[in-house]
């Protein structure tokens, strides 16, 4: 079965791992969120992709939520030393990866390609293509104005409540190259338990991309991250109730209105099913706290294909 | 006393320490060599303008003779495991420095001014300027071909002879800002025991600093890097026997031909002192083992200004 997962950060990195241990590696695709990458210190940085390289290599820091396992930090002692900007972590092996980035962006190689790269070096087997190697940015309204995603997450601690939410180079932002292929080949497409607004929200502002799965003749699924109306990490329950007005199941679901064929949703949630029109909920356990947790997960969700 | 220091690497950066420590060291300018400054992993490197840092500021590694003292290495190690380039030896704290660096960069800022605040945030009293902010690079030219400085010192070990030295952007090239003031206010100008080639060769090669040293109304006094005819490091020797014909106080004189007035030479050179025109020898110990070396040889050069 091949299937193609859409997915921001460290949440949708855990379900990825879950999928491509339930799925052969090889058969997977994980399309990516690139619009909250980021310039930092002069390096490229693209914190979802990487937080699904880490999950997928099996280097991510479990603990910490974020990063990679046995990370130091000399680097940025360095920099705040020097009075460098030092908002923005970046760890010292996490650091390799951005420097290997980014000289491969200067010299001309597109995201995708040099993401291709960094993911065979890591020895993974699945497939990681950005959603687009075009420059793609996320904005975030607020009441104290609109910031740079991660200006708005990490600077500002997503205090601020979100009025809206924009992504840059949407009308002229095309699918990375296998991105489209992948959909078309796919037995069956997920959308991972990512913020819908600032994760899976700039992936299907590629219209390219949104049209494909609007167009979709296989089942698509979208993983609610949401358990008891709360997000587990981040803000998604705070921007779902203030943009959505409410984070219920229908709510999650508004989000991906004609893009999906059923919604996972977790057992604190199965009691507030009203108005999901024609998709299918799937009721599960949701929060990824180990291995199995994950691989139960991924399989409830590939549940919506007809064996 | 007002003094200005010519300075390439290593070796001129422990001169100019022993400088600082005889004057006051707001009293001394240092212009460093950028004609070996390299892009390695996207980053803007300026290796000789950083060991005349981390020598001013107490922080270099005196054992291994380059970089700086704790140093650790474990974004090169990532960037090893991930098959990127690891030829150019980049340690944790002195990749904060090349980050900083290149944002400023980036961002427009000349390299005066970013070196500027880099030695104040290193606490350092003496001005250093790169010789100019404009792009300049020394390529060496050997029986193999020429090749970008870096390669042919570092990738390829400098052991392919030299037969010519080219700086590649001098004609364009201007001193950066305070370069020529710091001259004209100069009691007494030195170009430290570095590689005349390949260290202050590149500081000359901007017309404008070559002409305000031929135009002195204050004594130059040049430090000779040799010792017996000898390099302490690196491949000055073998560069003077083939392109100057030896490795005499002479030889060593004749590469700042109407620019000094005095040479400061070995002990172990002192027998050979024919040839030197009017160019005035100074005889000291000039290995620099300690600070009481370092001084002691500052003190030397510094003898040829009339009390």
């Amino acid at each position: 079965m091949r299937v193609v997962v859409l997915s921001g950060g460290v949440g949708g990195a855990r379900f990825v791992r879950g999928v491509a241990d339930v799925v052969a590696p090889e058969d997977v695709t994980v399309v990516g969120n690139v619009g909250d990458d980021v310039n930092v210190l002069s390096l490229h940085v693209s914190p979802d992709l990487d937080s699904i390289m880490y999950a997928l290599a099996g280097i991510n820091d479990d603990e910490r939520g974020w990063g990679r396992a046995g990370e130091t930090w000399r680097v940025l002692e360095s920099v705040a030393s020097l009075g460098g900007e030092t908002w923005f972590k970046l760890g010292d092996l996490d650091l390799g990866v951005h420097l290997v980035r980014t000289q491969a962006l200067h010299a001309g190689e597109p995201l995708s390609r040099v993401t291709a790269r960094l993911v065979t070096a890591l020895g993974i087997e699945t497939r990681l293509l950005p959603a687009t190697d075009d420059r793609l940015r996320t904005w975030i309204g607020t009441p104290a104005g609109e910031f740079p995603f991660q200006e708005w997450f990490v600077a500002r601690g997503h205090r601020d409540e979100v009025d809206a939410v924009r992504v840059e180079g949407d009308e002229a932002a095309t699918p990375a190259s296998g991105v489209l292929d992948a959909i078309d080949a796919a037995d069956l497409l997920l959308l991972a338990p990512s913020n819908p607004y600032v994760s899976i929200g700039p992936i299907l502002a590629v219209h390219a991309i949104r049209d494909a799965l609007a167009a979709r003749r296989v089942p698509c699924v979208a993983v609610s991250p949401l358990i008891a109306g709360r997000a587990v990490k981040g803000p998604a329950d705070r921007m779902l109730t203030r943009m959505a007005g409410g984070t219920s199941p229908r709510h999650v679901t508004e989000c991906y209105q004609g893009l999906i064929d059923a919604i996972v949703v977790d057992e604190a949630d199965a009691s507030d099913l009203d108005g999901l029109g024609d998709v299918r909920p799937i009721v599960a356990r949701t929060l990824m706290v180990d291995g199995d947790a994950r691989r139960r997960l991924a399989e409830a969700a590939m549940g919506a294909v007809p064996a």
